[in-house]
């Protein structure tokens, strides 16, 4: 087992990574303080992995006593009432203070039960299990919580830590192939912003990563975890370079939100924006057209989307980008690349019409 | 103008405390970091204040822009849904993460803006303009926010502190006399849980604060806030003597709950909370008969409920009391009197027949 701390002061937490970990219940029960626990998780995962996280929390005598509730699958649920739901059976469960949400599932399950644990009696104990890529490299990193709005992605939520993240990668065996992908995109992401190294592990290891070949898979989440943990404990509620995680998701998340949520996985979304954050990086002469070639041809072969959706115009585009939280008092700041590999920069100062013509080749591909 | 520091390190913040402060606009601009401000009012204060709010803001060429939201007026609003109007009211208006939430109003409206601005885009600035003595003297101070859920009260919320809370207690010569009392009734708590002094200062001159006089109202308004922010500053997020401000709270709680949250106002049941928490700690043997006669006959010159609603029963009480915030691992622990006037203990270890008693002396009423 891999541990990789995330050095936030007080709220700093370990994030175990490794096989089987979810048969180790000493794991998860050393990290619950009060008696009562509930697991959130949802329709899909739950056949797969309720019992045995239950299990888990009551070996050995534990004395936890356990809830459930079981969400519907997918990011058009990621609504706040659905999130009503957690609030509902934690009150009928007459679950106090002092008790610890469990969030076992995707990113979507993590954020949303995230918020649910930060706002319920102003906030419990809350742990993640995650059980797909993007939720063990991204979501359940770093305290990012909440649910969308029908105007935006992730609009209500808050800033709120997990007490630990319990990474089993045998369980990536039951995802399916699309979420596969939608999670290699965001430690893509990592290699563009800031681990050239990490990048061209990739270059050289995509094909055993798609086989979900177990050391491979927990080398990559190991190193996306420590390059998050890096960024987040520089800057938990992204003031500065923590925004640069999200190369790609601005352009991203007006694709998701435009389509409606769930048509496309966040990491495909990702995927497509960050080539269009690359191209308009590359336009406006901050890289080598070979980093931007290099960004297209990964993406690509690791099966991601590499374009908008097909009739996704400028105006769907600028008016979903008009309410991203990284709006500043009205001027929309992007995260590019700059320099050589692994470079990027959080900035509002950039020609707009580059960003004009980014939008109209994708919207034209 | 008095102005009383909440000290909590870089979380600290002024309350202000005058008459006219809401057409010194500078007080609240220089506490207001964007350019765009959202106020949260209700219908029964908006066409007193709101236009007066809005000139403040405005005054002076500032160049904020501001928007307004205008939810139902009372308790039975204070619900997630009628909060999704200020978030949908927030996207519509595009505000982005650097906007002011200001709330113009009582304690639901306080407790609503304070929650809708914590979760907004994850956490935006918030000011409080409290309109009622109930809001001056205790919601408005210390952070907490939220809403009710069917189950319980505030039971979905965050601690949040504004930058800066404005009370003009001009506002208060158009408040309802039963509102006046529901706000005095907290004013009376903090003289019995911590301050003698000002207990008897209440017995001298209850009269004046009936009569809404300024200077008695400005004073009693300030010693509340300083209690409050000395408790608040000691345990911001209530592990323990915070805990202390919810005298007559769990017994309150339950009334409103059991009636439907709006019937009573909170510091109606508040009172006959208190009265029944000073009557279990004199079954304690925890304090003196004069004690818990001097609190009743107090109340009562406030013209404040000393019985819980006709009709109510023991199962009532016991149900929703079981999921008050202050269970802790299934103990109800209870704000008790204990010793001379202005001394009390938040406690779970007490003699379970003194709450039995208590609770058939109040429900026989």
């Amino acid at each position: 087992m891999k541990t990789v701390e995330v050095p936030l002061g007080d709220r700093s937490y370990p994030i175990y990574i490794g096989q089987g970990l979810l048969d180790q219940g000493e794991l998860l029960q050393r990290h619950v303080p009060g008696k009562r626990v509930l697991i959130v998780t949802n329709e899909t995962v739950a056949p797969l992995y309720l019992e045995r996280c239950r299990a888990a929390l009551t070996s050995g005598g534990s004395g936890l006593q356990v809830e459930a509730v079981i969400l519907p699958d997918g990011e058009q649920y990621k609504s706040l009432d659905v999130l009503q739901k957690v609030w509902d059976k934690a009150l009928e469960s007459r679950l106090d203070r002092n008790s610890t949400f469990i969030a076992l599932g995707g990113g979507v399950i993590g954020d949303m039960t995230g918020f649910a644990a930060a706002a319920y009696q102003r906030g419990v104990h809350f742990i993640q299990v995650p059980t797909t890529v993007m939720a063990m490299v991204d979501s359940s990193v770093g305290g990012k919580t909440g649910v969308n709005h029908p105007l935006g992605k992730n609009m209500i939520g808050a800033f709120y830590q997990p007490k630990v993240v319990l990474v089993d990668v045998d369980t990536l065996n039951s995802l399916p192939d699309r979420e596969l992908a939608s999670g290699i995109s965001e430690i893509i992401k990592y290699g563009l912003i800031r681990d050239p190294a990490l990048f061209e592990w990739l270059e050289a290891n995509m094909e055993r990563l798609l086989a979900r070949d177990a050391e491979a898979m927990s080398y990559a989440i190991e190193r996306s975890c420590i390059n998050k943990a890096e960024v987040v404990s520089a800057d938990e509620r992204e003031g500065g370079v923590r925004a640069t995680l999200n190369l790609g998701h601005t352009f991203g998340h007006a694709m998701e939100a435009s389509q409606g949520y769930g048509v496309w996985l966040h990491g495909e979304a990702v995927a497509a924006g960050t080539v269009m954050a690359a191209d308009m990086s590359l336009r406006l002469g901050w890289i080598e057209p070979s980093v931007a070639s290099r960004a297209t041809d990964l993406l690509k072969r690791a099966k991601l989307p590499t374009e908008p959706p097909k009739g996704m115009t400028q105006d769907d585009f600028r008016s979903f980008m008009a309410v991203d939280k990284k709006v500043l008092d009205g001027d929309l700041r992007l995260i590019l690349l700059r320099g050589p590999l692994g470079n990027c920069v959080f900035t509002g100062n950039y020609d707009p019409a580059a960003l004009d013509a980014t939008l109209d080749n994708a919207v034209l591909c």
